[in-house]
């Protein structure tokens, strides 16, 4: 076993900031400190690899490890010229944990370490203030007597043992407040704390220093494995296998008086990058005051009207931080009696608007590389470029005022206010009438579509973040929250009772996408400066320096990716949101949402409900000119980019009207009785509609629908080219499992393409190709090459079959199966690489050989999340298409993929665990970005 | 190209019965026929090459094949001593197709070819008979104008040309029927079709014999291709490769007065396999009379009486070809003024009982090995053996009386006869009250289960036959037939309406399993032979022939295979009849069939509402004894074979009662209201269950029912033990995709174990192990494989993953699918080897790198199907198991594909099509039995 104890202070440090996997993140960055000659209390690090040797072995530590640490702590004396347990100049120490990526508050942490009864009347002599002195000694015992000698709640007690002597000795007295108990009345409470642990353990309070300090060593070592440090790991995706390091470090107060003070800086504001000295102190306070917000805080600009000096000292460890570490800082100091101590420094927690602005200025200021801006924001939280948002101190006020009514799954980024309204054609009424209104469904389906068109936002109270809802939403850039179960939606009754207020259709509701909030009431918000820029055309883009940043980001990435960014849009206006957000072709134009709009539905339920081949085809021809209408639209959208239109795709009964009044309606409409719609609707009706009759099966069983559909594609596509607009038309076959599914409806689309070809005279270049979504389709990917020009992935449908799990129904199950670590992710958000990944593989493997050169690409909501993007990467795909609004993030993933590749190819596996101290702050960087991802995933 | 024409006759040949595929079944039995020196009429065969060649060259001949064919005819001739065109001694001959499998009726034939005028007139001085010689031209004008040169009906007309041409001319004559044209007539008759045929085709009739002959070759090819012979192809998975042969042939008339006759033969009794001659004969006929059923023909025994040497030849030649072919044989024969003649002899068809029989039996005649005897009986053919049957009689009478109400689809053979129920309740009531019922719904679900054990028979109108209602018919040897589209059920009103009549409940009824015949009234039925003595007990196994055969036939199945057979039984009685078919195991024992008997379903009930795991385990803990009570059972019955439990599969919602009486009825039961159990039923809906909540995402979310079930399983295990039976339970985890699934379920399965073991003191040695039923665990069987001990491949799910399509709902396309061709079988009845088999093959080679002796088995409906059970085979799996009154179909076809492996290593691929003469007699047997298993496919 290696050095187990690192010491750091006094301008030097065994360890430094490329030993986080040792160190931990806050001992490496000590570490680092110290030796770049920031002023840092001399300390120690026992090490991540102590932590797992006890954890395995059962709570013991490695041999050796005791002079380890005894050197540590003369370490300490001798570095800040006190010494541990003396009466004349007592050491005290603090001992906290310090895992590799950052936990907050999940493991323990002991202050005031070394104080006994007679170190305690040295510290009150010294700081000249016996009341402090007393004070922390209660506090410690407190803090010793419940952390590491569990002195805790039991059950069927109603208060903390500590907390009910304290209140006991307080009645006693008549003191009101902790405040009103003088030293006397201190130090009878450090009496009865000690009475109350031993009663409580049968064990004394140890006196000795030494004791101490193992016993604390000890407990924090436990917490890694508490369960709330469990359950955060599992959330947050860290190993268990990493474990925490302990760090031992002298203590400063920054509560001695006038002369001290303690603060928490960032080197940028965090919210919205820009370059200021952003943060807030308290003088004569200790670290925790800061954060409880008890007193509040005052900015810091203020520090130097208080204290001119420790400002000057703290704006030069700003500038030097950043220099060094080249990352925007969040850091903690103490200035104790005049003299400025840093306990702590970490890359700072940002928002995504802040990130960009942050990363693209460094790049300016030469702090960093272009690749270093890419590789360092996270692509998830390009959202919030994007998003609209609700104004901060209205949503505060909201709060206050109790009308947060709700929390689901923030599904469609950004905030939304407007009437609630809890169906979708008089959602489409009140847009109409130039009311915003927020759709309230308990679930949505295709025939909500033009409600969801007009609303401002969506609110389900079932499906997951992957339901029909948040998958529209996300593709239109609608703000949505779903799966919102505590709403109690009446649909008869047109309210819904939520927080313990009822909502009536037309009250005014706000949801907030990115949090995943519902209030009652307005809620101001705005579209963000980007949008604004690209889609809304309302901001000239030279005055947005939010939008500057974001296309500077945006041309980085795209010089760095190998793969092409598509969309999946079947509007005209998404087609040319998504070109606007860079995406250089439609991956996926679903022809049936175009189904619902206007009055073209019924000819659809003609269509279904015809009793022969020439009714259908006669329904069709009703068809054809809006579908040809639809696509030429899109096409000059498109201005020539591939445009890849999948054929119909979902069963039928989907087309079909369910309830009594819809039934009758389109029975009047189609000149026949409620009773055959009904008949049709049943015999429609399917147990699996998932697995049923649906995709390509309808154009095989019914060649006329797609013979309807190429038509139209084609006679759109001459039209658009007679204008000038080049076009490139993808015939795309869904749910293909056998080779001859796909070969008929390519003789179909041939057959009708070469027939319009010669009519019109336009030489239009196409394209057949199919989706892989059903695990047969991959495994016999060979077979199917043979027909396809291209293959694009449907990993949304190939997920559910390869997994045998419905995305409408996983609700029941998915979210204990993530808990319970049966799943590594929600498979429906990030590719499953060991199954669904695997059939990818199979597929490219096996398409390649028979057709090398065949596109492939992905088309399922996966296209949109950063980790499916960098697999898609890794496979070798040609592109990924996703929602218009996740375009600039998958341009941004798939940088960082290809980034991350480079360095994979540039250094061997080992070298990424090596130790070394030689250029630490590079390393730093080349870790922090995947690991960030890591996070997220 | 080789040799395109092999004559026959005179003794000799150039071809044999080894020439199958070149000369066509006919051919190639002519061929040997006359090479074992029966009485043929001289002729040749053009080869189906020359087919292939024609059909891939527009209609153009290979070179030479004139010249070969004047040879061939000239052969005739000289055979004959009659001369082709010639007036004085004219020879005629028939040009007949012959696939290399019999197509009866599907392509073209031409007799009486080589009449004209003249010859016509010497064929009346030479037969003396000169109507007969007008009558076979006029015949021969008309078969060659409307199959040669295409004179039929067209669009608007109402009668056949030929026909109307008759008609005329017999009311021109005051002629009633063509019996009452005399010679002049029949001379006018042969004039006016001349002239029919040159006013519609334009062309003259061709008189030459040489023109008419080509005219008759190129017809009988090109029938080959014409849509009925496509269609047949298509049913019985013929390649249209294949192609057809001609066969040309000396005419022999069977009516040339009353030494003459025709008549066909079988060596044994089709229908019992008893070794009798049998057959018919028609005296001064031709051969379609006998067939036709215009005159009744005479059983062959009487030829004794009316033409004894006629019947001693027939004899002779009845042994000769039994000893020679080694099969029984279907022949025609002609006797022509007292000289017989060999037309035409094949392997004859025959039902499964004399399949068994004559097997059986040949072996004992030393005709055959027993390993021949079990190849040839097509394993799916046991059916017959072990369904009940109609009697025959009084089935026609039901047929006569118009009786036949619906044809449905064949699911679950045998016969029954009862009263219609429309509901399981009152079927229960009815079975408890004595009557016979059959059970009549548009579908089946769990909940009809008890009904479904009391009906004699189950008859659905809609769903495959891999429906609920089959596959629990076939597992409990019900009979069913399903998806009869044509009943219109009306529940509410407990009637049907079928055939134009209504059957209200309690009305009688019959249905035909085997066939999927559905009929009003009863008809008399009785199990079969081997089911009284092996199920019922009710007959002497030494009494029954039947049975002895059938037994036989197993034992030597059981030499020969390396399969094991087990069964898919969930209660004791099934297990005992599986044990009694054969089975060595069960490999799947579905608990949840249980939960439906008795009062049970209320406790399940109860355990679904529970709002916590205390009211859950309440629940479960009054299911505990029930489920203990059945394992015992279960175990007992299977005298110490292995009994493969699987653990709770179905989603929740299965259990609950979805109709308003049902939901008040269980509401009172458990103390609760309708609502909640509304709420609770709706709360529970799937859009996919396939896909949903099932399997051990219930025992994982719900650990509490796992360990219910498994402390059941080693309880009644425990007990059993003390009996003195020995017990091996092999516990089965559903649905697995993630090993983490797998490896939680066994830590509660070994740790309950244990428990049990510790606290009753006994050694129950069991196994734990998982289903491979979606895609994902056979992409990972690897990490799966690490905690199995063995794996069953659960293909009905498999199937429906892999490919996307749900069982339930496939019936909207799958036909058409079969129909063009798309899918090769149902892929719910045999394995589709491309998609789920290459799942199976990745799964078999994963699991077997990390665990090289780890158990595999298929527990699918696939299991009893032949082609999977080959399948199986070839994959090296340990076992199938199929439903028990499949598991003998199993047994034969697993010591089948165990021959086929055999057959295939001892000669290398090439000689199969190898031509030659040698031994032709094995080659036909050698080729025969995997003929016939594709055919069934």
């Amino acid at each position: 076993m290696r050095k187990s104890v690192y010491t750091f202070g006094n301008g030097k440090a065994d360890g430094s900031a490329a030993d986080r996997a040792l160190l931990g993140g806050k001992g490496a960055n000590l570490a680092e400190m110290s030796r770049i000659g920031l002023p840092v209390p001399a300390g120690f690090t026992i090490t991540t690899e102590v932590c797992n040797h006890y954890s395995s072995h059962g709570g013991k530590y490695p041999a050796g490890l005791d002079k380890e640490v005894a050197k540590g702590v003369a370490f300490i004396e001798k570095a800040m010229g006190k010494e541990f347990g003396s009466r004349e100049n007592p050491l005290l120490v603090s001992v906290r944990s310090g895992a590799r990526d950052s936990m907050p508050g999940m493991m323990d942490t002991i202050l005031n370490l070394g104080l006994n009864d007679e170190t305690t009347g040295s510290l009150a002599r010294k700081s000249g203030n016996p009341r402090f002195a007393w004070d922390c000694y209660r506090r410690f015992l407190q803090m010793y007597g419940d952390v590491v000698m569990g002195v805790q709640r039991r059950a069927g007690e109603h208060h903390e043992p500590f907390e009910e002597v304290i209140d006991h000795l307080k009645s006693e007295r008549g003191a009101k407040s902790d405040l009103d108990l003088d030293v006397e009345g201190l130090k009878e409470l450090v009496k009865r704390f000690k009475r109350l642990i031993k009663d409580r353990t049968g064990r004394e309070f140890p006196a000795d220093p030494k004791d101490q300090l193992w016993g604390a060593i000890g407990a924090v070592f436990n917490s890694w494995n508490n369960d709330r440090a469990v359950v955060y790991r599992r959330k947050y995706g860290i190993p268990h296998s990493w474990g925490t390091a302990v760090n031992v470090q002298a203590m400063v107060y920054g509560n001695m008086g006038e002369t001290s003070a303690t603060g928490v800086a960032f080197t940028r504001d965090p919210a919205t990058g820009e370059k200021v000295f952003y943060g807030e102190y308290l003088i004569n306070a200790q670290g925790e005051d800061v954060v409880a917000g008890v007193r509040t805080p005052h900015p810091i600009a203020q520090l130097k009207r208080d204290m001119p000096k420790a400002h000057a000292e703290l704006e030069a460890v700003r500038r030097r931080l950043e220099s060094h570490f080249r990352d925007m800082q969040d850091f903690e100091f103490t200035v104790e009696d005049n003299r400025l101590f840093m306990l702590q420094t970490r890359n700072g927690k940002r928002t995504g608007l802040a990130a960009v602005r942050i990363a693209c200025e460094m790049v300016r200021e030469g702090l960093i590389k272009p690749e270093e801006a890419v590789r360092r924001i996270p692509a998830d939280s390009l959202t919030h470029v994007l998003a609209p948002v609700f104004d901060a101190e209205d949503r505060r006020r909201a709060i206050k005022e109790g009308r947060l009514l709700a929390k689901g799954l923030a599904a469609g980024p950004g905030a939304a206010s407007g009437k609630a309204v809890f169906n979708a054609e008089e959602a489409v009424e009140m847009a109409h009438r130039g009311d915003k209104v927020v759709l309230i469904r308990i679930e949505t389906s295709p025939e909500d579509l033009r409600g969801m068109i007009a609303a401002e936002g969506i609110l389900t109270a079932r499906g997951g973040v992957s339901s029909h809802a948040a998958l529209v939403a996300r593709q239109m850039g609608k703000v949505c929250v779903c799966g919102c179960g505590d709403l109690a939606i009446d649909y008869g009754k047109k309210e819904m009772v939520a927080g313990g207020r009822v909502i009536r259709q037309g009250d005014p509701i706000s949801i907030d996408g990115t949090l995943g909030e519902v209030y009652a009431g307005k809620i101001k918000s705005a579209p963000s400066e980007v949008v604004q820029v690209l889609v809304n055309r309302t901001l000239d883009p030279k005055s947005s320096e939010a939008y500057q940043n974001f296309a500077q980001l945006m041309r980085w990435a795209d010089k760095l990716r190998r793969l092409d960014i598509r969309t999946n849009a079947d509007q005209p206006d998404q087609a040319a949101n998504a070109i606007a957000f860079g995406a250089v072709g439609i991956g996926l134009c679903r022809t049936e949402h175009m189904f619902f709009e206007g009055d073209r539905i019924y000819s659809v339920r003609k269509m279904i409900l015809a009793e022969n081949g020439d009714q259908r085809r006669a329904a069709l021809a009703e068809l054809l000119p809006y579908q040809r209408e639809d696509f030429a639209g899109i096409f000059r959208a498109m201005k020539g980019y591939p445009v890849t239109i999948r054929t119909l795709d979902p069963p039928l009964h989907e087309f079909l009207p369910h309830e009594d009044e819809a039934i009758r309606e389109t029975a009047a409409k189609l000149n026949t009785t409620p009773d055959a719609v009904r008949r049709r609707v049943e015999a429609l009706h399917e147990a699996n509609p998932m697995l049923g009759h649906r995709g390509c099966r309808l154009g095989n069983v019914y060649p006329e629908i797609t013979e309807m559909q190429v038509r139209a594609i084609f006679e759109a596509a001459a039209e658009v080219m007679a204008e000038g607009t080049p076009v490139r038309p993808e015939i795309m076959i869904p749910l293909v499992g056998y080779p001859k599914e796909l070969s008929l409806q390519l003789d179909i689309v041939n057959r009708v393409a070469d027939e319009i070809k010669r009519q019109t005279g336009k030489r239009i270049a196409h394209q057949v190709g199919t989706m892989i979504e059903i695990p047969r389709a991959a495994l016999v990917a060979d077979e199917i090459a043979a027909h396809a020009e291209f293959f694009s992935f449907g990993t949304n449908d190939l997920t559910q079959t390869c997994l045998g799990m419905s995305r409408d129904d996983s609700a029941n199950f998915l979210p204990q199966y993530q808990e319970m670590e049966i799943v590594p992710t929600n498979p429906f958000a990030s590719i499953d690489r060991g199954g669904v990944g695997a059939l990818m593989r199979i597929a490219i493997e096996k398409s390649r050989a028979v057709r090398p050169k065949i596109k492939l690409g992905i088309c399922g909501e996966h296209g949109g999340d950063p980790s499916s993007v960098e697999f898609c990467h890794e496979l070798g795909l040609n592109y990924v298409s996703c929602s218009p609004f996740r375009v600039p993030i998958a341009r941004l993933a798939a940088a960082q993929a290809a980034l991350k590749e480079k360095a994979a190819k540039r250094k061997p596996r080992s070298a990424a665990t090596k130790r070394g101290s030689a250029k630490p702050t590079k390393r730093v960087k080349a870790k922090s970005a995947p690991k960030r991802n890591a996070k997220r995933r």
